[in-house]
């Protein structure tokens, strides 16, 4: 907790204008560059744009691609025009220190990330990123230096889309690698080989890892993707924890026949089964009460010819909560179904798991200091869960964590009609900016 | 109808060995070289089959694919060697021409096709590709001659892989055909330049189309594809009649978004959408008597990753039947429940026809000269319908029709599994050679 003292104190050490340093939380005018972020977004928007498409039409920025290569460029070259020094870190995340005036404190480390999942929107992690970005450059503009030193992170592959595991480089940061992991193929890529196309170094990749305590906290502004706030008409959402999530791949195998010789009663067809499964997967989220969650993003038919019966499909199984017992009750639910459907339909069908993230609480106090700084702009908050994964959830393995939510119009996310009004994208980065002072008043 | 004086008097004039032309059906030593015929479809097989593989695994030898290409080589070389000149239509058609003894008759048109599904098998086409050959071969080596011309044909993209329509150049040569379809986009590739890159010519697209009446009658060689012969311990079927085949693609259009954050009751799943009406395909044959069949053979999911929902999928609905009323009611069916589907899952469904194949009856003349042909080697036989479409439907458009099948262990094709014991290769060579024959008889 924060004493009163320490709060009315400060102890940011401002150098700026001449004058005598005082509380930057107190200064009003201490803003993160509203027009600017705007302009970065829509800069940053081009890279992984669909050809003859506006900002509109979102962005294929998946991690590895081209344009990823491209925009992690641009925000590159932004950091260096903001005076910072990027470095890419061995699991190829960016990261750009500012020093603080006290040498033994650790960073407070803050960003998000830019990778998008296929045809997505300009918001998801963009606005983290870019925002962090201009947390620093507001800071420097108003010649503010904290006592912690400050450093930004572009986390690299946030999106589940290659490897078939999310947030796969915090984490390697978190802890969770093997030197093997870099033999990985996905797509006809090699993961080592991707980490090095966008700079990495996959023969150091344990070097990347960070311990516990190597920073203070670990805070991160992102869109909510879901329609809570703009609901309740609530511009910041102060993020209570992030669900667990379970990643399964069901491999469905029947037998691939031609589909006009083959009898109806004599067919084993992978998709029919697939169809069963897929209903049985969202019945496991709706036939109980709660939050829960449960979806079949991905579906793959092979041969997938029109005219022969589907021998093999392979598809995702996801499942999220905040209780990792209601994950496991839905999973054994779609295991007894699928054992029906099997039988029923001629097929066999087998459940791989592919990943399974825990549960991460946020910090209270970083949650106390996120609803101070807000306070402080007039901003009314409220706390919630975060149904999305988040690299937030995984620095939580290494200290205290907190996230900054900002309303996400319709609820739209991974979309290109994912959408956050530009005055909520300039609160939340003034939330982030003082969230970072308020936490830089802790030891 | 042929009379009794034509059967037993024959009119093929045979120079072979010095001695006097005498009926060609009713020499025993008259037979397709059985060793060289599997000999061929093994040295086909290699074209297009999965790497590292053997005969077992099957061929993925699609149209237009470089393996196409290479197959395609191979064929042309071995009728070279033959002493028959392939020449390649428009279309990329591969015909080869043997002059008969009476100027004035038209040719008998005979073969099959060479292109495979996606990991499909070494006899579908092939079979028939090279008995055409072999018979030929068989006559040249006995210096058989024919009264008609003979004229072998490999028809290119028969299996409706590439540009949503089967049996796409022996449609051509019916008249199916204008100028602009050559502009057609599939995988990005166009059309014409696929015709192209096989040896045809899509700036004279038009000229490949033929009359009717321009070939005497077709006879194609194939395997059943379905398990009626191998059941009942019959070595030959006699086809009555090709069903007719509607194809249709639905597009399911839904809402994309991210898969943790939208609340069950939000969705607009159109994978779940998709997931119901392929259950409703299937149901929209098996609630009726009869031996119609419904598929979904084919289904792609947009954007197809774990964590988003799915906001559009497209699929492949097709249906067979002898009778196209079925096929119209069973349609009917499937719409209604689309309707329903679409209401309760909060998505648009829509159905485009990509293909209407009309039923095809086979020619009685050429029944009965099959039968007599079978008769002649001591080989029952059993007329049945064809649940898979051929290029033979096509030229019963321009012409009398007739189709020779033999058995398929197991039922099964379209599949690495696909197979005909090389005895019933044999025996459906000799059968088609002896066909070509009878027909020769008529006129």
């Amino acid at each position: 907790m924060i004493s009163r003292r320490d709060f009315l104190g400060g102890t940011a050490a401002v150098v700026w204008n001449g004058r005598r340093p005082q509380s930057a939380v107190r200064r009003p005018q201490l803003r993160v560059d509203a027009l600017a972020l705007r302009a970065r977004i829509e800069a940053l928007s081009v890279f992984g744009r669909p050809a003859g498409g506006t900002f509109a039409d979102g962005v294929s920025r998946t991690a590895y691609s081209d344009a990823d290569v491209a925009g992690r460029g641009y925000v590159m070259a932004q950091m260096r025009a903001a005076g910072l020094q990027p470095r890419i870190d061995p699991a190829g995340n960016i990261f750009a220190r500012r020093e603080g005036t006290v040498a033994t404190m650790p960073p407070i480390l803050f960003g998000s990330h830019i990778d998008s999942v296929p045809n997505g929107g300009n918001f998801d992690g963009d606005l983290g990123s870019l925002s962090a970005l201009g947390a620093i450059e507001a800071l420097t503009t108003a010649g503010v230096r904290t006592r912690h030193p400050l450093e930004m992170v572009v986390w690299a592959h946030e999106e589940s889309y290659a490897f078939g595991r999310g947030l796969a480089c915090s984490r390697i940061v978190a802890g969770d690698v093997k030197a093997s992991d870099m033999d990985e193929v996905w797509n006809g890529l090699r993961r080592g080989d991707a980490i090095r196309k966008i700079g990495g170094d996959p023969d150091r990749i344990l070097a990347a890892r960070r311990d516990k305590g190597s920073h203070h906290c670990y805070l991160e502004l992102h869109i909510e993707q879901g329609g809570t706030l703009e609901r309740a008409g609530i511009p910041v959402g102060v993020v209570a924890g992030i669900v667990a999530i379970d990643r399964y791949e069901a491999i469905i195998t029947g037998f691939a026949n031609h589909s006009g010789t083959t009898p109806m009663a004599d067919r084993h067809d992978a998709l029919l089964a697939a169809s069963h499964l897929t209903i049985a997967v969202r019945d496991a989220a709706t036939r109980r009460p709660g939050r829960q969650v449960a979806t079949v993003g991905r579906l793959e038919v092979t041969p997938n010819s029109a005219n022969v019966i589907p021998g093999l499909v392979q598809l995702s199984v996801e499942l999220r909560d905040l209780d990792p017992r209601t994950l496991a009750q839905m999973m054994d639910d779609i295991r007894a179904r699928a054992s029906d459907i099997a039988s029923t339909t001629g097929t066999t069908i087998e459940f791989r798991e592919l990943a399974r993230a825990a549960p991460a609480a946020a910090a209270p106090e970083v949650q106390t200091a996120i609803e101070r700084a807000a306070a402080s702009l007039n901003l009314g908050t409220s706390r919630l869960p975060s149904g999305a994964g988040h690299d937030a959830q995984m620095m939580a393995r290494l200290g205290p964590m907190g996230m900054v939510f900002v309303p996400s119009v319709g609820g739209v996310s991974h979309s290109p009609k994912e959408l956050t009004h530009w005055e909520d994208c300039a609160r939340g980065a003034d939330v982030l900016l003082r969230t970072v002072l308020e936490m830089d008043r802790t030891e």
